[in-house]
């Protein structure tokens, strides 16, 4: 593997450079890792990433390539931008560290850390910009994965990306991410092989294009996939061509003992298209052949064509999954902040409050009632919650409270790396992806819907405002 | 370097089965690779992800474990997804076709074949995927970056999108891009290092954090960076506390012989605090210090911010350009379509005119007049233009002529492998972004401008048009 520790924004390089010269170099620091609104205008998101992004901080080591090109940077007035006491640290470097984080497939919700890095200044500071580049990205894929799952009734979604990716490693990360938020398969045969997904794909417009007529090229697919021929129909004309060649080959097919698996519409009135569709291929005794769609989906299409009674089976969803595009989407906006530092809580200010940061180092409780989720607070790491009811307060405006009497109370984050070494066990994506599922089986759909979900509360306890409180008076200029 | 033969879309593989083995394996065959919208709903585009896109191909070759995993694939009745004598085939498969391309840092157009691919239809069909996902993505970014470059009225813009990127690669994908584009430096090292971009960035709010007060923090890194400090002054209060802190280190630098380099702002209203933050500067002496602004910056905030009278000299754009976000952005949304087999022209039909392929082996055409580009033609490979005028057709609606009567016409497509080698010597990352320059100061502001640009005419020679017409009323069913 290619080393990765210039991944990095030089801005923690430099930083680095200055703590160690100005004699911080041991002091110790609390960062957390956490978004500050859920993706796509919606109620939660998934938490994805989380392996990627701690094997690549563990594993990171800068190699004497990497130094050498650090070494061969200059200033503006043409000294050596880092002395060479900085890079010999370098070398050795790895990280030492503590990171506690909240399980991949986990729903979250905004201004929770998602990861929670502990140890001095310097190696904090390095473990950032690939934290987050990592992080970032496969929590926004899971949560738009979701939505669709979620907007296709929990019906079978195929992520077809990789050919609108942002590049191939883009395209992995994406394959993976989507399946945990509910992908089933991927076309990316790559990204199938990596993570045990299964691979989907039939032909293209091209396939029937180098044939005399459709009908011969349906011919010949099926004699070569007899068991797995999903013909594609919109070459020509769905209804007038596509449909009915494709109940020839299929009755063909019966005649040798296979079925013809299913027709894929890659274009026009989707819902229209495969009503009439599943008309013809049952009329045709053809009720088993299931109908792929594609066509730049998203869940609010997806959505659509359900209510006006489309006759879908399976979900092919390409760049808006792997882009994960839309309002509020393209980016998750994660962001990596001190909250301690030599012991003392640490704050940011910000005209804008919910720029603001949290201080201290934190413990996330999820409440339940009656097996739903119900609120989850930020307390002090050595606080200990009353059995009875918990006070939050909304970190963005103190004025809201809520009283929470849970049946129910669980901790998020985990220990994950202790002294720079992995003490937690990854579990298999499918244990991630049932993870999720188990998930959102507990949220309640006032928030999970596409429109004007209700907001999820994530709150302070009473301890933790006031640190907060009592800092905010103090460090305002 | 890891093999890249399974980042491959499952169905190419199909249909590469299907076609060998229903003995279509030597047909020829020619695909074009284009788009058919401008991104972000903009005039123009710049091509980019040639290079990657054709090293990646010509470099394809299956290894020991692709085919070992591909044999493992299984039909849903249990029996071997591909036969033995294909995989054997793709143990020997490599490109042996023939690529012409326009070259990176072209403005190109929709409808125009950024690729062209020839070969027979196996080669060609194994060919899409990488090529789509490296073209798609980095003309994206490429064109984003040029409009952020011609927004900041060709200032320096800094790329800064490494933890939002789509992950590892895609980062790299995008710095390579976003220096295409217009980005002068990025803050991504590793990228700075492969691509030989200056890398750029200073120190973070949890910088300024880590000590006793912002003045001690803005000292601590001046005696480390004397040279290139930059002091981000937007931790507690830019115009209160930051810029006050940062020119008495600035004077402080003065009297050792050095220089305070800049300062950065965040967060807050750009216009009015770079204002304000540049006469407080001047006013201590210190005008030659530089002002650099982050905070979620892409074309339409920047061009605002200019508009209002800010006072910027550096723009750091993260997310926004390394996502390629914005109305109509997202993906570049590039296809790979047949347009000949056989020698035969093909045509795909749609509902849609715009979803119609233009069929046959084209070349691309560009006019000029006074030096400006004017129109641009798709023409059969074997038409030989009249010097005279000529006469173009709108693809998507032959109402729409014009007759083009240039001073200078030349061509677009350029050689770049024949026989499966390389034959083309790829320019470096600097010639290719002068070329950009040059091109897009030969492109009318019309076509330029961020709100409703002009479109700029690509068609069809008479010729193409009429080989394309008596298609359309062969195919019509």
């Amino acid at each position: 593997m290619v080393s990765n520790a210039l991944l990095i924004d030089l801005y923690e390089l430099t930083m680095a450079a200055a703590f160690l010269e100005q004699g911080r170099g041991s002091d110790t620091a609390t960062f957390d890792l956490y978004f500050r609104h859920n993706p796509f205008r919606g109620g939660y998101a998934i938490a994805a990433g989380l392996e990627d992004a701690v094997r690549a901080l563990v594993d990171l080591r800068f190699t004497p390539d990497d130094t050498a090109y650090l070494a061969s940077l200059r200033s503006p007035n043409g000294a050596a931008l880092f002395r060479p006491e900085f890079l010999r640290y370098l070398s050795g470097f790895r990280f030492r560290g503590t990171v506690r984080g909240i399980p991949e497939g986990t729903v979250v919700f905004p201004r929770e850390p998602l990861l929670q890095v502990r140890g001095n200044l310097v190696e904090c500071q390095i473990a950032e910009t690939i934290l987050l580049c990592h992080i970032n990205f496969q929590t926004l894929i899971a949560t738009k994965a979701a939505r669709i799952w979620e907007a296709a009734n929990h019906g079978a979604v195929i992520e077809f990306g990789l050919r609108r990716a942002q590049g191939p490693d883009g395209a992995m990360s994406a394959s993976r991410a989507s399946f945990i938020g509910g992908a089933s398969a991927t076309s990316n045969v790559r990204g199938a092989e990596r993570y045990g997904i299964s691979p989907k794909g039939t032909h293209a417009h091209s396939f029937v294009q180098a044939f005399e007529s459709e009908l011969e090229a349906f011919r010949a697919f099926a004699r070569s996939f007899t068991d797995d021929c999903v013909l594609l129909v919109d070459t020509y004309d769905v209804l007038r061509s596509g449909v009915p060649n494709a109940i020839t080959v299929g009755k063909e097919l019966e005649k040798s003992g296979h079925r013809l698996a299913g027709i894929r519409i890659d274009s026009g009135d989707l819902a229209f298209l495969s009503q009439h569709a599943r008309s013809l291929l049952d009329a045709a005794g053809l009720g088993y052949v299931r109908i792929v769609v594609s066509n730049d989906l998203d869940e609010y299409v997806i959505s659509n064509i359900i209510s006006e009674g489309g006759r879908i089976d399976v979900w092919g969803v390409g760049t808006n999954l792997v882009t994960g595009a839309g309002e509020g989407g393209g980016a998750l906006g994660g962001v990596y902040k001190m909250v301690e530092h030599n012991g003392r809580p640490k704050i940011k200010l910000s005209g804008n409050p919910e720029k603001m940061t949290n201080p201290g180092v934190k413990r996330v409780h999820r409440f339940f009632s009656n097996g739903w989720m119900e609120a989850d607070a930020l307390a002090d790491d050595s606080e200990v919650l009353s059995g009875d009811g918990v006070l939050i307060i909304d970190p963005n405006n103190p004025l809201r409270r809520k009283k929470v009497a849970p049946s129910l109370r669980v901790e998020l984050l985990e220990d994950i790396v202790r002294g720079g070494r992995l003490t937690y066990e990854f579990p298999s994506l499918a244990c991630i992806r049932q993870r999720r599922t188990e998930e959102l089986a507990r949220l309640h759909e006032s928030y999970r819907r596409l429109h004007n979900p209700h907001e999820y509360k994530v709150g302070l306890t009473h301890t933790l405002w006031q640190q907060k409180e009592q800092m905010l008076n103090e460090e305002t200029v």
